[in-house]
């Protein structure tokens, strides 16, 4: 049980409403995901961080498929149920196979278990690694 | 200091030989970073860990500067000093550009906020996310 | 279903049972939530634990309620079911008002993304604040 | 070394300009810290982020101070160097006394420990405390 | 519900029949838990980690038991659901105590507080204790 | 730098004089690592985690190297720089052989891997796992 509810439409403040409008209207669908419910009850959170969502998952030098799989790698390694859920559920929308998705689970666990190396052993950064990528 | 030295290529044994030899190869580099240099101290740990990335990051349904991605967005995920240089390098190589970096870590930041958004509320999963993906 | 059950109070120990009247006197309150329960399992744990959150918990340079809201803080970035549901009642039973459960999200969620950000970037610390506080 | 450098005004396009100029002007320094100066290479995020910190961090049903100490705690559980230093000499300016800051981590350390236990154990929530707060 | 399905025997590929056949005999048990079931949807995925579990954990400088309690020790940390009920029940089957795994948890808890404390503090390693083991 | 400074012998409170004495005593050492020096600076802190150190690391169900295993493996998950250092040379210190440390990073780096499949992947527990171990 989330511990604010989830807000249905009848319930939304005006600024609730004008981000479920403007989320409606950018993903083309009535759905409004329990995430985005929940956030309503805090509007000034809800705008924020939807303005951020719209701006950042758009399309740039890095496609949306691209970086649904990046925020599912993230989310694995974070553990967030919810948003495993909702991220390859949105993944899958944008046109990830099944065959992807297991190899992006491969490299978040490969990822994690070389991670684990690396900071346990404490490994020095090679000298020519040092250096700014610009 | 890493609690193992790194080991240069006088102090390896000969499975841990085998695996530089591989690894030189297969990157078509003479160069072995400081990962492999201090898993060299453990030859069948440094063997598996090896054959599993070369396994794992190899061209598939993902191409492999999507793999780079990523390995970053989980490296930036668990503070991993040393792989984030690492792959950043790794990715730099195989073509990623410094826009991509950017947007990257624009990604993986936001999931790391809406990941403590999502399991923070304790959001429960909607009914209709539930179900496997196959 | 928890690794060791939660005893009921025929189930206790004498040193468990010693916990739990203290813990009763000091929250005045019969009720006993299952975390006491299952430590309870394990009277020297139950005990340890027990006295250093009744000395960490107490009115100091911070107030109960703020070191409830940090309690929260942690609790959500380690994304501990439990805790978020027995700590944000807690916080509820010395006054946090909802506003200042939205507000105290809101920060939780804003610091794991920047700390993404400045962990991902391997941003170095600025000069002047590389000194101790005190 | 940061993976992208911190730039000085000199570098900066006109949107991160801006954004420096509304940061110096809320903060009435003209000092911009290694944080801002390294986003600055990515204008929109620089953007995006000082909007989200002004907003999120100002005065509300929470004081400043507290905000603070709440992104204390979270960056000492993320283990994030830059923002330790940075958040707790921001603490500092805002207030916080030395006695603050050693209750302050007394009460991480100890929410780190139960976490573990609550988690570790997979204690289920108590009845009672399944329902949104609100 | 898990992301892909638990495959059961019928559905198995070659590949992962084989995996399994060297699971069972390897185990001397005809039980092939869901953490496999899931992987199976991932022959190559399933074949490399079982090879790695069956060399990592068979028996060498540090016992099968020892072994299990490292294991259960990480995933609590992890916070992992599945693997703190599998690798209890898999350390139980190897010798556990009841007592053993008390304890176990008593360190996991205070490694985690004492983490955070160093953590939080940035506490500078020890000139005495910058040197590699070997 | 730490931030709060590491108190030399000469600038202890009494209450953490007296702590150090018992350390001392029970160490069989002179020597005070920068952990104990700075949590100096928290007499009640410093005399509550040593408290909970001496009663939890001693020998008991498990041996006290087994127990510094734990440690390690905690601290190398948690990426904690301080606690890899302090806990390899007291495992060292109580006997870990180099051959042991690395059979324990392996793995620690194994269940990071698995941990994250798990998670990643939803994986329900498995009907017969889910019962409490007593």
């Amino acid at each position: 049980m989330a511990l604010l509810p989830p807000l249905d439409d009848a319930a939304l403040s005006p600024e609730a409403r004008a981000v479920f409008d403007d989320l409606r209207a950018t993903r083309k669908t009535d759905y409004v995901n329990a995430f985005w419910r929940v956030l309503a009850n805090d509007p000034p959170t809800l705008a924020r961080v939807w303005a951020s969502v719209k701006e950042v998952m758009a399309p740039g030098a890095l496609d949306p498929l691209t970086k649904e799989l990046v925020y599912i790698a993230v989310s694995a390694t974070n553990n967030c149920n919810y948003c495993m859920h909702s991220h390859t559920a949105a993944a899958r929308a944008k046109g990830m196979s099944e065959a992807q998705f297991r190899e992006l689970m491969a490299v978040v666990a490969l990822a994690n278990q070389t991670n684990a190396l690396a900071n346990g052993y404490r490994i020095d950064v090679d000298e020519r690694y040092r250096a700014p990528l610009a």
